[in-house]
């Protein structure tokens, strides 16, 4: 097999289990392995030796000569492309079937440019990120994609008007698939996918169940129970963004009032940043939006706050404050181990961080938060990638009809 | 084995498969079992004969002569109790291993009188409850208890002082073991055994996920992901009852201000029942008032409101939409199937329901309710004993040192 063929990777259970393993963790040997499918040297042996023959391992050159020689993914199977859309930005990465990133490449970019432009950016950037490596784009064996809204998983279908407008509607996965004819498509909410990157290489990977809470031009949540991330019946587990705060408050752009995103979220924190320069509250502020030419934004909040300014501080804490509210109420319910705070927004310090606690403690239940940690993510730039890549990896491999990702679910 | 021999029964997970197929639905045939198993049917007919001759599995009699003979669980291997304690009630039913019961009490019971008085009463109707059946005390085999407030499990050590005063720091486990001495005894919290009743032989079974609320003397949820409960990562997953829903609310139970409990559980029912009838809001409640001695309890206004009562069934649908409010934000979270409404309070009639349907809807995100049902439970006053049962059976049996429960979490 090699990269001239695209479409799914077929495998059976006990296959899945190696490639799951060797792709999730590291090139193991054929000994570990046999300990991983409580199976046989000999077995192990076999199984592996067919994969090789296959073109799906490798023996791995561990410059040692020993009997625990190792196998990983055969590198001439290909990349994977991870695509992580923001509502103002744009990563794109492409990683080996292992997991790491080879490349990152990260750009402002606006969501509402529309799918056909910004699809034909990813494809742009993609091939420009691969040429120094000699990977045509035939190479790229399969994409993975996060989006700023919900994503009917797993055809792509993109739900939310008021989130991508002019992506409605639309099945991305199709879009990109003319794009990358050789790569099998995989499209999930983005939030959902930075759960899955922190289950891989970040905090998530130590608990059983976590929440990722990504705070940016939007607010949502991806939620990891016994190590497996939750979608929900219609693909909308997580969206604790538009829970109601304030019936009272502003029109949120899902259509209802006081949505926890329209109160605390990045527009938000600007949008009482610029009240707060407008009423003289804030000198930096006022300075500032003079220099900006009437508009503000969530960063120059923090930059005011780094400063020292009283009034931005207290922005951000406020925000924090909500979005521990109704992270209070997700605590009550799941009692995860961990909650970890990424997005654009989380880079206002730890004051935030601080306020996101506070308001977390003071509404849960105290048994609740006896163990839990509440956390910055730290590999917040680049966990979208990572996750989108490893959403990816799990999709180009079948076990019996099923992803990688399905298949552990039920524990093959 | 005969029921003289106590303690778990030790299973390999082949045979785990086919007795967790014929407790949670029906006895079986070899032929049905080996297609479970993706098995030949000479291995599922030796593995079915091996576990007959350890006197777990028996024929069963179906009164026809045909090749798909069909075995179920040994009727000698005993009998389990469900036992489940609520704040002011006591059901006690015996179930035989295939999850029916058997028989059934029910009575008016306050936790507040104390663990000892409290499990003495259990052992007594236990053993009434077993005597016409000729079931001695050593054919219990295993207990599975729901207590109203939050348990560390699987040891059963109970949390909340608030929630079962004179109970706190108790193993109850340890106790009902020198009651029941040759079985296996699981406590839990009761409404995670409700909802493991209502996936076993409720609504929830039809579903991947739900959550069951149970509304009495407190407000607690039960929540099932991918077919299995959730407990979270110090056993009070689904504790919404005290998410705090106003900072400057009645002191709860708990010691905080505002929570749900306080502000829409039984007692706040009734609490805003007496104030209206003092208010001279409503004749009909300051009769029962008068007639009640000056206490007014959660029925008392549903039976009000059943009059008529405009009062009454304000003060009603204001707990609905509170309840509601809060779930909205677990429906964002988890976007579940189904919500099951359950526990004394949901006999406050349809308008009730509908108040909660609308607080739901209210506040969560459109796309999130797009098939979500919200349904009262249909067996709601045995869906605690139901589940109390299956937790039993589930404990009794181990698969690799760990219960069929737990076994079947890691797909088996």
């Amino acid at each position: 097999m090699s990269h001239q063929q695209g479409g799914h990777i077929s495998l059976s259970p006990d296959e899945g289990q190696i490639v799951q393993a060797i792709t999730r963790e590291r090139p193991m040997s054929r000994t570990e392995l046999a300990r991983r499918l409580s199976c046989s040297r000999a077995k192990a042996g076999e199984l592996v030796n067919d994969l090789i023959g296959r073109g799906i391992l490798e023996d791995v050159d561990t410059g040692r000569k020993t009997r625990s020689r190792q196998v990983g993914i055969n590198h001439e199977l290909g990349v994977v492309l991870g695509v992580d859309l923001g509502t103002t930005s744009l990563d794109v990465a492409l990683a080996d079937l292992g997991g790491r990133i080879i490349t990152h490449h990260a750009e402002p970019w606006a969501v509402e440019r529309g799918p056909q432009t910004t699809l034909n950016r990813v494809h742009e950037v993609a091939l420009e990120l691969a040429r120094p490596f000699g990977i045509p784009v035939e190479g790229i064996r399969a994409v993975g994609m996060g989006v700023p809204g919900p994503v009917r998983f797993p055809d792509g279908f993109i739900i939310g008007e008021h989130f991508l407008p002019g992506w409605d509607g639309l099945i991305a996965r199709e879009h990109l698939a003319r794009l990358f004819p050789n790569a099998v498509i995989t499209v999930d909410n983005d939030a959902n996918v930075m759960a899955i990157g922190s289950m891989r290489q970040g905090r998530g990977g130590d608990v059983s169940s976590f929440v990722f809470v990504k705070v940016g031009t939007g607010i949502g949540a991806g939620v990891v129970v016994d190590r497996k991330l939750v979608r929900g019946a219609t693909s909308t587990a997580g969206h604790i963004g538009h829970t109601c705060v304030d019936f009272n408050g502003p029109i949120c752009r899902c259509g209802n009032h006081g949505c926890l995103e329209a109160m605390a979220a990045g527009p938000a924190i600007a949008r009482r940043a610029r009240e707060a320069a407008l009423a003289g509250r804030s000198p930096i502020l006022a300075d500032c939006l003079k220099r900006r030419g009437g508009a503000l934004t969530a960063q120059d909040v923090s930059e005011a706050a780094a400063q020292g300014d009283a009034a931005s501080l207290n922005i951000i804490q406020e925000s924090g404050r909500m979005i521990g509210d109704i992270l209070a109420g997700v605590v009550n319910v799941l009692n995860p181990d961990l909650v970890i705070v990424g997005g654009g927004v989380s880079k206002s310090g730890y004051q935030f961080l601080a306020a996101i606690r506070r308001g977390i403690l003071n509404r849960s239940y105290p048994y609740a938060t006896v163990r839990l940690r509440i956390e910055y993510s730290p590999i917040a730039d680049r966990v979208g990638v990572i996750g989108c890549s490893t959403l990816a990896t799990d999709w180009l491999f079948e076990v019996e009809g099923k992803s990688l990702e399905a298949a552990n679910a039920v524990g093959f």
